[in-house]
């Protein structure tokens, strides 16, 4: 029998019909002689009444059985307001079963008290979950604005290569072997960068793709091994173009999702004023809660912490909040300072003109005065604060900033806040190598402040590059690519790279850049984190029909897994052996 | 100085208009005192023409260069109506170069004359051809098309995972070693089979997904090591819902793309008809030629071919066309019939009440009289026949037809036939093992007509399968799938997989039917091809961006290539030496 609708789609209309409905047993009740059954499918569930003289037709029915009823649409005395079809239940003519199901190690609600790993053991399990199906339907729902905004505006979809090639630089690749090329090796790309800028060579005007993107990174709790972006590129682009391409793309999401109007223009911070004002690249500014530079107050300080700070260079930076802290959140404060890298953290409280905690007692009666200035204190305040490296200090308090929050539940997960971040440093130095390296990879342009010197002045100098943020996490970055030859010499000479190490790593991608390059820009952002953080999910893996865990396993089958040694000598490889 | 239009959009509204454009210099040509440059972008050309006194501006400049022209719009004298702009030209003031270019490898045209080899190696340069970059934006167009049916009839995109598990059934899997997990291995999916199957079990009721499949098989000439299908996936449904719902899509992308409108159902041609009529189950419906079989005729021949056929079992067969075949034509369809394993190719020729030919002869007056009978012969005919098991004269007469098509150029390349073909057989006769295998895997269905008997009469046992077939090629290929565990269980007692094997490759995917699964049944089409015969391309390579070479190479970037030690050693892995 054909099913004439779904579990969520009749109401009081349809009384009176006769229907045929498929779906899952969602539960079972027995009201004296009569049974109901929740029926649900993935668009909603139906109350089947089962009539006293029809009971022989649920012998050996349970929750999960999948079965097709045929029965009459009745108007529903005790009337559920709260589902679409709760007016209504169906008077059942017959129950035909379609497939048993074994006891389910959890029962298939929203919540469960069960553990991730069974969850993702039993995933095909877990997605029945109306909770996960939602949050599935939620990203198709996206995926689909993302590709209509583009589509709207005359960007051309292209879908570039998963087997690349690999190159010793930047992050680690996954590879793959190949048997018709023995010994050769593809690489899955970390993002379809190199092609889509070879697309805009080739006169693509403005390109877009959903892509998977694929990266060897060692463990950390909540990254995938393979993960989706949102990629594009716009030729004779400036960045301020990218901006808006994006931001009218973002703002759609959220307009059609959220029913959230954006209606002002993102701000663009520089990247120096969001470290200075929240000690991170990537703020959360649905607070305030700014740092503060407040080196000038102790110049002549008694407080044993803050001495010797000027030989040092150190800054004194800190945060204050209107509230008096308790010693268990100074505690879980301190510990958030520890884990970068500071021994403790340095309190005062105010209350009634009252000074209290770890330097009250050292501090001076014009240092206070300063500090009630500085803060605008009014009737009591917990300033936190320490002593260091401008960027270390700055890193901590932004990390104490961000624990702060989450303590006193600053933030409302229904308020979305976004930004831009600018400027971002040209270059960073790395400590493996003593010497400074490209921030992101050496294709990216100089700023125009730093067009000039960069490569002389490599501390301060700046790229042509942007981040947008939401509520303090990245969604996404971008920037002007290099397109002048003689730019792109400098940049290579300033990180040091030689002419053979350029023409082994990069040689047929400079080598496409002498054929006439337009001026493009572009951006990608990782759709997972967006639909999270749309989703208010915890966990990436929450947005992921079939995610990796932490170890990169998937539970369900356990890929990866051993191969056959002939799969092996079929491609020229050996594992090497180990006790 | 920003762009203020493309080059393919100024015409007759515009004069007077100062604009600024940006693109590649197609051609430079002097006329007297003036030039004129055809500017090219992805949009199109305009004509620049640099007057008398601004001759300097284009000092130096060759084609390919880019640059950025500011003017005025003037309207042309001798306008060219065959493209956009055609009615309007650039009356130059400025010249901004962007970039230069070296002399590429081969002008930047619709047709060039260059190797495929040297195409590929400057990749970006060929899909700077207008031709290449219409194709792209085809593709664009048709995978849009595609996703807008399937989200208007409510199918859910679910990104499946690439990073899969490997099972020594099938067809071989490209690895990709996992460092994290040593010396075990992902698999890239051939198709996301099993986890669209798990997504039923989930509970989706309309699954789809244009995705990246992978499948490392050997050469052959015009074979992807990577390859995009459209996959899908319905609960609860038929086999004719599920080719229902393909045949609206596919009828909406002619529709859209060609202006074809497909107006009456596609017809269902049983796999056992196509092999008798066509030889071959992807049969080109666009001609008729269909194959006969002649054995009746020969009952007491005296052609020396045919003699000893009862003995064999062997079939005569034949194809008739209405035309006299010229001795070159001839030679080039025995040719065929080599290639299939046939020593040669009879023929007998008719003109005027004459016969001649290989085997004219040797023919009786009954069997004259009952070929022309067969026929329905007119005035003239050449009728090519054979002997040999039926399968197997079948096979290479289906091969002939197709030639003799290609030879008297009987299709035309816009002419779009397009079919269902069904029951196909259920299982496959294995040379290597022996035995009869799964046609497909061991998940397909058995036929309603062979649900009786399937594990027995293994030679008739059809399957609920069926192809979708254009111009003959075969588009894609769906079935129902086995969902009743006993059903399942007698399937794979009937291809010999035993308990253990099961469990090892299968057994968490049989393990998740356990839990209640919906009937369900779907389909896949390879996108590259259909575009490719959108396209009216000879191969699929040009109709995808960064394609690999028939040796699973990327002639642009050399992947795959050599990686470095310290990148295998990572892995656990190590190359075993050759000599």
């Amino acid at each position: 029998m054909k099913r004439t609708h779904n579990c969520g789609e009749l109401n009081l209309t349809n009384v009176n019909q006769e229907v045929v409905l498929k779906g899952w047993i969602k539960k079972i009740r027995k009201m004296g002689q009569i049974t109901f059954i929740d029926l649900r499918d993935f668009y909603g569930v139906t109350q089947i009444v089962i009539g006293e003289n029809k009971q022989e037709l649920i012998n050996n029915l349970r929750p999960e059985y999948v079965i097709s009823i045929t029965g009459k649409v009745i108007e529903r005395k005790s009337k559920n307001l709260e589902i679409a079809t709760g007016e209504i239940e169906i008077d059942v003519e017959n129950i035909e079963l379609i497939n048993k199901s074994k006891v389910t190690p959890f029962i298939i609600e929203n919540e469960v008290e069960v553990s991730e790993e069974i969850r993702m053991e039993y995933r095909y399990l877990d997605l029945r979950r109306q909770k996960m199906q939602n949050n599935m339907v939620l990203r198709a729902k996206v995926n689909s604005i993302i590709r209509k905004e583009f589509e709207k505006d005359n960007f051309i979809e292209v879908e570039t290569p998963y087997f690349g090639k690999s190159t010793p630089e930047g992050a680690r690749d996954f590879l793959v072997p190949s048997r018709l090329n023995k010994n050769t090796f593809y690489a899955l790309p970390q993002s379809p960068q190199l092609y889509k800028q070879l697309l805009m060579v080739s006169g693509f005007d403005k390109y877009y793709q959903i892509v998977r993107c694929f990266r060897d990174e060692d463990l950390r709790n909540d990254r995938q091994p393979e993960f989706t972006q949102l990629d594009m590129e716009m030729s004779f682009a400036t960045a301020a173009e990218v901006q808006d391409q994006i931001e009218k793309v973002i703002k759609k999401i959220f307009l059609e999702v959220k029913g959230i109007d954006f209606k002002e223009k993102l701000i663009k911070m520089p990247f120096k004023e969001a470290i200075d004002m929240y000690g991170c690249d990537k703020p959360d500014i649905r607070f305030d809660l700014k740092l503060n530079t407040l080196t000038y107050i102790f110049a002549e300080t008694q407080v044993k912490l803050f001495e010797g700070f000027k030989e040092n260079n150190f800054a004194i930076r800190g945060i204050c909040i209107e509230e008096l802290l308790s010693k268990k959140q100074l505690e879980a404060l301190t510990e958030t300072a520890r884990q970068k890298g500071f021994n403790n953290l340095a309190f005062a409280k105010y209350e009634n003109q009252v000074w209290s905690g770890s330097i009250a007692s050292s501090l001076s009666e014009d240092e206070k005065e300063k500090l009630i200035k500085q803060f605008n204190i009014k009737d009591k305040a917990t300033i936190l604060l320490n002593i260091g490296k401008y960027e270390k200090v700055s890193d901590m308090l932004g990390a104490v900033r961000n624990k702060v929050a989450e303590l006193l539940s600053l933030t409302d997960p229904n308020d979305y806040k976004l930004l831009w971040i600018v400027d971002f440093p040209l270059y960073e130095w790395s400590d493996e190598k003593k010497s400074y390296v490209a921030a992101h990879n050496p294709f990216t342009m100089p700023n125009i402040k730093s067009i000039a010197d960069f490569e002389t002045n490599k501390e301060e100098a700046m790229a042509d590059s942007y981040d947008l943020v939401l509520n303090g996490y990245e969604l996404g970055s971008g920037g002007v690519r290099i397109t002048d030859s003689e730019i792109q010499q400098r940049m290579f000479e300033a990180v040091g790279l030689n002419a053979e190490t350029i023409e082994k790593n990069f040689g047929w991608f400079i080598n496409a850049y002498k054929y006439g390059a337009p001026s493009h820009a572009g951006f990608a952002f990782g759709i997972d984190r967006v639909i999270m953080l749309l989703a208010h999910s915890e966990a990436i893996r929450d947005v992921i029909a079939f995610p990796k865990n932490s170890k990169g396993i998937d539970m369900m089958n356990n890929a990866p897994s051993f191969v056959e040694d002939k799969q092996l000598d079929e491609l020229n490889l050996k594992i090497i052996k180990q006790d």
